[in-house]
């Protein structure tokens, strides 16, 4: 069961309370192929890097079962670079170098060896851009799931709000639900959301952990409680990661199916937090998964005697 | 199996960005009893009002199986008064009037009725009353329960780290975690916390849920996803009723059995914002617990295969 995944890899430097990182590895598409390369290969990567990424990192990737035929490599240009400082709650940052480089061209283009997959997850990138990928696929994917951010709400709303009518699932936090919507209440957000085309909307909310929705049915997933959020960088790209892994392993995409999909990215992303930049997702084992997977079940347990 | 209940019973005026209400019947006790006696009897009210307390409020509590020979009555004085406006969030507050009235030389007296309680919930009030509820039960109840808040932490600490080493049970809302420990994770809080005096730790985070600790495990309690939350006032403490309430019902104060009580408090917590004031527990049915009951089973509930 192959997976498409659309999205940058990028170099990020990173300032938290309680460090500050050199130039390390980043963009959405590393973090969801490094999460969910633990379930399903292969991963079919489509993004764009310069001349400065490092090639060790291309072949670590293709040995987790991530195909790079798609990543395009310019050479005379150097990869998106990114580099915020967190604030001392962690959920709030301020950007402070954003250099384009290659991604000022980017356009992505889908291999043929790609064509047949069944997943797709567009990750957070210009909505036309995303669009494009879905258009030149031959076969729809069985679920295509869709990353975005505010950015784009401001900067190309009427090319998000097409591509939103393409998709199966959105994945945004909850100030994005509320800024796309109108509504405050992330419930009537939700059923706005939905009328505009996903049938499924997932709502980040960071350590408040997350909320999926499907017609009149929800369910909530708890972000695990932790002594430290080391880096929050990348969260949201390795929990969709864990999300469109577990799908694409056990090939169900219903409802059900994606409530123990949300625990899987959930548990995904604790480990990211561990450390900076995606150094921990590199480390982690299947049997730390499986024990991690086991504390959300404990955390979330309980037993009703209902009439 | 009786519970002992200490706090307020008042007078609220309450403006939120859906409404004002008049001057309603509210107070910390008031709510964990309406709570409360959905699934035990007798609640042993202990708590202070004015000449201005309607009495049919009284009897109405009496009919539910709410016992107020605790509650003293005081001829010449006013009940207590708090006024609020809540900001668009619904989870900050401006605080309008306090009116202290006959709360200022409140000395909570225990009925030699009262005797013999196996569970007592102190509602928010101040910790050297709390102290002196605990000093008066000639037994040691099965089981005490503490609320408190800020106010107290900037005001009586002293007294406050004293009540606290008396108690089994504390609940606070995450900013307090915060502020009692000086932890910004609530995992190192609830440590330092529990080695402060309560073996049991609930962190209620309001529209975000609750945290249960006890030694090394922590338990997660999703708030109900709401359309509207209509008023917010007594949410906290009608949490606290429905958790003391079932847990007095099946005489179980084990880990396991606090899991279902939080999500008990939870399911009665989304009644109360649902109207103002106590207006939506006093209408609510056993079958409406029931079905709410089912919801947050539906809403946590989820398969996972493990190895």
């Amino acid at each position: 069961m192959s997976v498409i995944v659309v999205g940058t890899m990028a170099f990020d430097a990173i300032e938290t309370p309680f460090g500050k990182s050199d130039k390390i590895i980043g963009g959405s598409a590393t973090y969801v192929a490094y999460a969910a390369s633990n379930f399903v290969q292969p991963i079919q990567q489509i993004s764009i890097v310069g001349n400065d990424f490092p090639a060790e990192e291309l072949e670590h990737l293709q040995q987790l079962g991530v195909a790079t035929e798609g990543v395009e490599i310019v050479p005379d240009k150097k990869s998106f670079f990114w580099s915020g400082r967190y604030h001392m709650d962690m959920n709030t940052r301020d950007t402070l170098v954003t250099d384009l480089n290659v991604l000022a061209d980017f356009n992505p283009q889908v291999p043929d060896s790609y064509q047949g997959a069944e997943f797709l997850m567009l990750g957070n990138l210009m909505p036309r851009l995303q669009k494009s990928v879905i258009e030149q696929l031959k076969t729809r994917p069985k679920l295509i799931v869709l990353d975005t951010m505010n950015f784009w709400m401001e900067s190309a709303m009427d090319d998000l709000k097409e591509v939103l009518t393409m998709v199966d699932v959105l994945m945004v936090n909850d100030s994005e639900a509320r800024q796309l919507s109108g509504e405050f209440s992330l419930v009537k957000a939700a059923k706005k959301i939905m009328g505009m085309g996903p049938r499924f909307l997932i709502i980040k909310k960071g350590e408040h952990g997350a909320l999926l929705f499907n017609e009149n049915n929800v369910f909530f997933a708890p972000a695990l409680p932790l002594e430290e959020v080391f880096d929050p960088t990348g969260a949201g790209d390795t929990f969709a990661g864990g999300f469109i892994g577990h799908l694409a392993k056990t090939k169900d995409v219903s409802f059900e199916n994606m409530k123990t999909a949300i625990i899987v990215g959930s548990a995904m992303a604790s480990f990211c937090v561990e450390k900076f930049g995606c150094q921990r997702l590199k480390e982690v084992t299947k049997e730390e998964i499986e024990t991690r997977l086991n504390e959300f079940v404990e955390l979330v347990n309980f037993d009703i005697e209902l009439a």
